[in-house]
């Protein structure tokens, strides 16, 4: 086999793969099917699942009946896996249950009605039937929900030979690991032990004395976005849960981190656009329609109480048809510079950066910034609106409006997403409503006033 | 010691920790600074020069001197890396990259002007200093800048016992690795086996017996953003990266691939936002004045390009003073919804789900999306417009204007991102400037222009 060159070669979805699975799909024997599949991996299968249309879709769950690896699921979410999991036989979501590491189980369940869960609980055995139930018992997008349960926990007096002669005649191991785990006769984790560090380590040498004992520990109630940041924040491959009495119950690893982050940071991404985090790309388009209609009609209510703004100008408008023609210029800036400081905050919050520590310092700076931002755009449109229009005061009314709705959109763009964050809300939430409302107000306002005070 | 129990008491750095530290740089001795920061690990080191003040975060690297930990410098980026490699002696550096791996050491290089860096690379070993060069030679943000070079490369023919003696009696191997690499006498990769293997698995085996043959690998060319991509899609701990003839030259590990991921979600953030990438919360007010200024100065064009329609129909606004008041909310909801659309599309192409496969349908679907929401919205508007300024045809002619808006918003959402990446440029870097110059444009167009002809 060549060495792989680039991206394509790595990756193994392809517009190409698809046209094909869909033709197969649609006219050819199941055969052709799988042919296409075998040299796939679990993920690849996942995206391509996803790509396909939803009869297509449908159709490949039916076709691969019981040879559908269950990893594939794992690497599914939202309406995509609930509508795969109707589709499958309960015996068969089931056994993928069972054979899925806890905290996989648990992301299939979450995604199942409540009849569903239960039909398909009913088949799985039941030390694993425990074990998710458990997983499930935890709050949502808890660290509970991320851990798996299966882990090498042994005691400190134990040898490397010890641990080595463990893992050789073990059968049930997790199927991956990264570190084991240190734990007293009360099943507090105490320390542990990367695996590269037991490799090279001799047999003789005791645990406690190669194990690192600063390890950072999760407690199982903390939320999945602090546990994500501690896994980026330390490096972490994996890390131990405990319960509120400090016993070791679970492992975080490293994918599971990774795979939050990402959500959280695309959560941030989509909220910050109005889009609910709830939606999907796969959603029908009647789904897409409501979800993105509540966001429109908050921006509604919004744009019709700056247009009433404007309706209080409305005389002056009419003496000076000019006020029309620019008065978007100076709300559009506003919200544009606002947009900047906004995202700019809401991304530091995420990661830290900003805190109550630096808060003030870092308004200040956002204050200093849109103020001369304010300054220079000021200059230009009043040049501009003075130009276009041969009148000098024009100029300077606008000019003014410009400079204290960038002031003003600075000033928003740092103390809304604090202020909701110290309220204990997510600040991406509804910071860009608030925001472009507060930059519209007073925008029109000052503007059209300005203007009806010094140019009638 | 209690167990952890929530976030604070696991994550080092907290609002007292910075008071306290600022109070110590200030007034108190070095010792109280050190003190402070003993028990906080390198990361969290970084996030406490982050937080601090220009001046206290200069003080903090001075009083640290050569007591700072190497490892503090790799979590830090931009403008605040940048200014401690200044303050810190050219020695200081140069200890620094010969201690840490090469993509870290690699990572400082590369926030250095040019005469500074040689002046540090001539305080390095030799053969450290051929590692980073190396490194160096290879593209911005390639694989080859984020590999590191040490690694456990193998024959086939070696067996379980071989490995282990070799990592107990090597003294020179990688501080932490996932996985050895076993390779051929051309030095190409073949396979790879996780530590959990080795350690479940009895001496005498062979490793061509339990290696994993098809492991996925990472040309050193491949774009950073295609590197972790593939580590997130496969979930890996580590892959090997190959030169152009195949050889096994380097590792990256999953802590990279996490960085990288990271960097690139907020860069998608901050480009949607108009906010330059290189932008950093510790920039000056200055610097961040300059970053900022660029986009609104785009924006400012697009803004008086949009003023300029409106124009054109000053003397329809002059008869029908409600046009004006109401023109801000088809522009406002068309930039809106078209935002929605854009923000989903953006962030399905970085994750691979929207390809070419399913672009059609995808486009497809919006635009019954945008067509739903605008007829939707339109009853809504045209009745308020109706009733506020009892004119019903006004109320008929913003409603056709709002539904022809937003199909113009769903379409535009979609063709820009399809079209930038189509043409290789980041889908996220100017289409939100695009995208509401359009809406802009066809809202004031549409809704102007349906009223001269149907309104006087």
């Amino acid at each position: 086999m060549e060495p792989p060159t680039s991206f394509e070669d790595v990756y193994g979805v392809n517009t190409e793969l698809v046209r094909a699975v869909e033709a197969a799909l649609e006219e050819g024997p199941r055969a052709n099917v799988r042919a296409l599949l075998k040299p796939l991996r679990p993920a690849d299968i996942a995206d391509l699942v996803v790509v396909l249309g939803r009869e297509d879709r449908r159709r490949l769950v039916v076709t691969m009946g019981d040879d559908l690896d269950p990893e594939t699921l794992i690497d599914l979410e939202g309406p995509v896996l609930a509508e795969l999991l109707v589709v499958m036989s309960p015996h068969a979501v089931a056994r993928a249950i069972a054979e899925l590491d806890t905290d996989e189980a648990v992301h299939l369940l979450e995604e199942m009605e409540d009849a569903r869960r239960e039909q398909v609980l009913a088949n799985v055995p039941a030390p694993d039937r425990a074990a998710v139930m458990e997983g499930l018992s935890f709050p949502e997008d808890s660290a509970g929900r991320l851990m798996q349960r299966d882990l090498i926990a042994v005691p400190a007096y134990w040898s490397v030979g010890q641990v080595i002669d463990y893992c050789r005649d073990t059968e049930e191991l997790p199927d991956k690991f990264y570190e084991i785990f240190v734990i007293d006769p009360r099943h507090h984790p105490i320390g542990q032990i990367a695996l590269n560090r037991l490799m090279r380590t001799r047999r003789p040498l005791l645990l406690r004395d190669i194990m690192e004992a600063e390890a950072t520990t999760i407690p199982v109630y903390m939320d999945q976005e602090e546990v994500a940041f501690l896994f980026q924040q330390y490096r972490l491959a994996s890390a131990p849960v405990i319960d509120g009495a400090g016993r070791l119950v679970g492992v975080i690893t490293f994918d599971d981190a990774a795979a939050v982050l990402e959500e959280e940071a695309e959560e941030d991404l989509m909220r910050l656009s109005g889009v609910s985090s709830e939606t999907d790309l796969s959603d029908t388009a009647l789904r897409t329609t409501r979800t993105r209609a509540g966001w429109l009609l908050v921006n509604l209510a919004t744009a019709i109480l700056a247009s009433m703004v404007i309706a209080l100008f409305d005389a002056t408008i009419e003496q000076i048809v000019a006020l029309a023609v620019l008065m978007p210029i100076v709300a559009s800036m506003g919200g544009n510079a606002g947009t900047q400081t906004l995202t700019v905050a809401v991304r530091a919050l995420a990661t830290h950066e900003l805190t109550g520590a630096n808060a003030l310092r870092i308004v200040g700076k956002e204050l200093v910034v849109g103020a001369l931002n304010g300054i220079l755009f000021a200059i230009l449109v009043g040049l501009v609106a003075a130009f276009w229009f041969a009148t000098p005061t024009l100029g300077v009314v606008i000019a003014v409006a410009m400079i204290i709705n960038m002031v003003v959109a600075a000033l928003a763009g740092t103390l809304i997403p604090l202020g909701l964050d110290r309220a204990g809300i997510d600040p991406a939430i509804a910071a860009t409503v608030f925001l472009t409302t507060i930059t519209d107000v007073v925008g029109f306002f000052v503007f059209l006033g300005l203007a009806a005070l010094f140019l009638l």
